[in-house]
């Protein structure tokens, strides 16, 4: 990566004015300008695009929406801080009600010249207001290789969402630094897909792009199918069929919906966090396209493998988000997750090679944690393992952030019970999670809450609910004293302010709160008591609250001992 | 009032011009539009404003501009609906750094045909963002009283806010509904003080605005001194001085800090709350001048008095703010309390004879009270009145809001303890107090909180911090099962749903709370063992929750009782 001013420039100006490019762009309209110099001159380098200069902005405006109302596509304004960009405001409003596609690139002071008198220092961030569909404050340049793949998105994002419907204006404001004369560059106007937008009006696919994803996915022979959560349940079968056709495996998220059920399983992939850990096993399993389905998934070791690579990766995306932290999104498509897999289908069925691959290091995963378990007594991990396999076939599992969604992941093996697993997953706060998995209970029959201690005490006062209302609860709380991921993290050395800061122990007694709201109490400490408990519990009405107390310390050093047997137990095939 | 179209859009759009007028306005730059014709013709009915018409928005806005920066005092603009709005932008934006004085008026559509594609109708509500010193969407004209006095205060506001330094521009965007052509008027352009927003730096005033204060209060014979939460206590001597010259009583809120203290006492008035909801005494105590220093007062009976009558109202705000709910007041003085009490005093000491009115009242008011709670053996306002005897001198209090807060202005009388009264009257909220009071704990010694049951639910986990900190603090719970203060209001009639709407007992038994937090616990059901508890627990260390059942049909009852009793008793002597 380049470190020095000019390159940095460059190379971060040039990447986002080519995604634009590569998206479709084919006209900007500049209004002169000292701060907007790098965008300026960075454009004029493409032979082929229509450059116009008008020194009022007020006209620019109009200008380029006469462009975009012409050709039904999105035009570029491109000008300097100050009074300038409020020049455009009367354009902008225009083209959100006439809907007309604007991409509006202001330059601004960075950050240390804001609102300190410099001259032409304006609030420029979220300036037209809810005139515009998306506003974006785009960082300063830098020579981190994420802000690179970041301002890719962030041009592809910019110029679907002003032509998606109703198409209308969209505004990055890019804080520039001096000095701000960019390096010449070779232009590349022509190379297609490095962020490649797919728009459907939200449920269905244009034949252009069909041709092009069934294209872009018959030349691949080593695809993966990652489903997340926020699936819906209808679409699992076409899903599913999708897989088939392609001979790509699922990797399947425990919000997904897809480890549990009578569906067919062949093509699940369910203990990919365990084996995909593993550095070894990259080479082997290294996908050459990715197309992931609902939210990003829980499992860390899943992210981090499909971003380390360089892949097509797919996304589909049913609203109007740009659901994608790692930046290596390079096809987001507006569509259903119905009309993808049905329509997106291979002319022949494909071979199971690839599967079977994965299968394979899936079985073996499997089989070695549950011979790891076999041999340990009492720990966090052992207790997740042994609720899911004693809880009944028609339950719903409401799990909490944190750790519990984590052991979910590694311990939810694939199932016929046709158990419904759910979680705060839109922010992943352990905030509110009691209260949520209550508001679950009065649709569902037998609802479990799988929580630790931290976020059990957090919402202490949603139990009240479970009262007024006489709900019926099963709640396992995992009482390690405090918070358990912690333990997880690098912070985890530091013990000199470890547990003040992050371990936070609150050392309170439950039962206590099971005297408040009048609930069942049982303290756990052994399996045997659990499965019984939490067999018995399954008649009982009303809330029940079971407390299992486990040790931070064992916890993690057991998860470890645990990952390090897999890894042996896979690389022996190798 | 006046109910047909015409001349309730008058009289709105002419109390807000001649408000403007009124406080200084001079220049109108109006764009032509239709939407804006209701101001447009009125404006045009003042013979002495300089009105010009300038049909481009943007030159408009530039030519206020021009005019305000040389006159160094707001100028107004007008235009219609829509993107000629947004042709405002760049003087606003200019207006805002160059700190130029601008009251920008943009006629809107009304609501009903706001995002539903009505023609030039687009998002005007806080338009210019940051820009603006202050943005209001107004009301749509309508015939109801309180609304001509906003319209007034927010006229008055308008024009200080875009003078007080920094100076910059503000918005009022204004909906109308057609038909849109407004009456003839008898324009009034000298009428001075409906709304006279006399302006400090925050600190100091001016030599006029003195001579204007003081010309003002040298007039009335019968001004009443109320102050509220939010005054420094290093100010108390400068305004007992202030009350003392000009012979004004102090009606001190509870939580101004001046009904507790060495200071002299014999101007203040601390049973307003029980004396001023006697109807037949008003006629006695009308005022002809109310300055109100500190926030808004605790006493819905006090608010009521002051809003009922013609009185000159002044007001000192040491912010930024327009602190007049009532709508009433008529004199904003941007300045500190103590520049104020300092500099506004009267050339000859006045007569006490006013004051001694009150006083009067005020004793029997005190004396009528506390014959009545001499016979009642068990009651909230009993516990709270023994509480306020017992707890000792130096004693911080925390009350929460809803009902303690009330009783403590009803029972908090004049005391030379130095006792310490402090509440969240921020947004008057029942959340987080258990938090705030703590916190409060960390800083002084012997903390004490006054919290109803529904509080005290609310933030049952905030006392993790008294636990976790070894902090000192004695809770008394006035536990009524449920929200005390809906019993006084119209909605407890509705039999049906009362309970479980408003009433919302939790039946929580608190001693398992104090269990969970390992604090000492005491339920307590007469007065003899509160005191002796009060008393014994200003020797503990740690939590310490005293819980105080009580029932909420005798409270409001007995609460009503009291005020029946207090009346006739007054009575007596007119």
């Amino acid at each position: 990566m380049p470190h020095n001013h000019n390159d940095v420039l460059t190379k971060y100006v040039q990447t986002f004015i080519e995604t634009l490019l590569q998206n479709g762009v084919e006209d900007v309209v500049i209004s002169p300008g000292s701060r907007s110099t790098p965008m300026a001159l960075v454009f004029a380098q493409y032979p082929s695009l229509n450059l116009y200069i008008n020194v009022d902005e007020r006209s620019a405006g109009f200008f380029a929406l006469g462009i975009a109302k012409a050709k039904k596509k999105p035009a570029v304004l491109l000008c300097t801080s100050g009074t300038a960009a409020a020049n455009y405001y009367p354009a902008i409003v225009e083209a959100r009600y006439a809907r007309v596609p604007l991409i509006v690139l202001t330059a601004d002071r960075p950050h240390e010249l804001r609102e300190v008198g410099a001259p032409q220092a304006i609030h420029q961030v979220d300036m037209y207001g809810k005139h515009v569909k998306l506003s974006i404050d785009m960082a300063v340049p830098d020579s981190s290789e994420a802000l690179l793949h970041y301002t890719k998105g962030a041009a592809a994002r910019g110029y679907a969402t002003a032509l998606k419907a109703p198409s209308g204006p969209v505004h990055f404001n890019f804080p520039f630094r001096e000095p701000l004369v960019p390096n010449k560059i070779s232009p590349n106007e022509t190379k297609k897909g490095t962020k490649n937008v797919l728009l459907g009006d939200g449920r269905t696919l244009s034949p252009n792009a069909k041709d092009e994803l069934i294209g872009l996915l018959t030349l691949k022979e080593k695809g993966i199918i990652v489903c997340g959560p926020n699936i819906s349940e209808r679409d699992i079968p076409y899903l599913l069929h999708f897989a088939d056709q392609w001979g790509f495996p699922i990797l399947a998220d425990p919000l997904s919906q897809f480890r549990c059920g009578e569906h067919a399983k062949d093509l699940i992939i369910d203990e990919y966090d365990a084996f995909l850990r593993i550095p070894e096993l990259r080479p082997v399993l290294q996908p050459d396209l990715v197309i992931r389905f609902g939210a990003m998934p829980v499992s860390k070791a899943l992210t981090t493998f499909i971003s380390s690579n360089e892949v097509d990766y797919v996304v589909i995306e049913p609203g109007e988000e740009w659901q994608d932290p790692t930046g290596r999104v390079n096809h987001m498509v507006y569509t259903s997750d119905q009309e993808f897999s049905r329509s997106i289908l291979p002319s022949i069925k494909r071979e199971k090679q690839w599967t079977s691959t994965w299968r394979q290091y899936n079985d073996n995963s499997k089989t070695s944690i549950d011979a790891f378990y076999d041999n340990i007594e009492w720990e966090e991990g052992k207790v997740v393992k042994t609720l899911l396999d004693v809880i009944p076939t028609d339950a719903t599992l409401f799990v909490s952030n944190s750790m519990p969604i984590r052991d979910v992941d590694t311990f939810l093996s694939k199932t016929d019970k046709s158990l419904k697993v759910l979680a705060n997953r839109g922010a992943n706060g352990i905030d509110g999670v009691v209260s949520s998995a209550l508001g679950v209970s009065t649709v569902y029959q037998r609802t479990y809450l799988l929580i630790g201690d931290l976020a059990f005490f957090h919402d202490l006062n949603g139990l009240l609910a479970a009262k007024s209302y006489d709900l019926n609860i099963t709640i396992i709380v995992l009482n390690n004293n405090g918070g358990g991921i912690f333990s997880y993290l690098p912070q985890s050395s530091e013990e000199e302010y470890f547990e003040k800061l992050f371990g936070t122990p609150t050392d309170l007694d439950f039962s206590h709160i099971a005297a408040l709201y009048k609930g069942h109490y049982e303290l756990i400490d052994n399996i045997r008591d659990l499965s019984q408990c939490i067999q018995a519990n399954n008649e009982k009405q009303g809330l029940s609250i079971i407390e299992v107390k486990t040790n931070r310390a064992v916890n993690t050093e057991t998860h470890r001992k645990m990952w390090n047997f897999v890894s042996q137990e896979i690389k022996k095939q190798l």
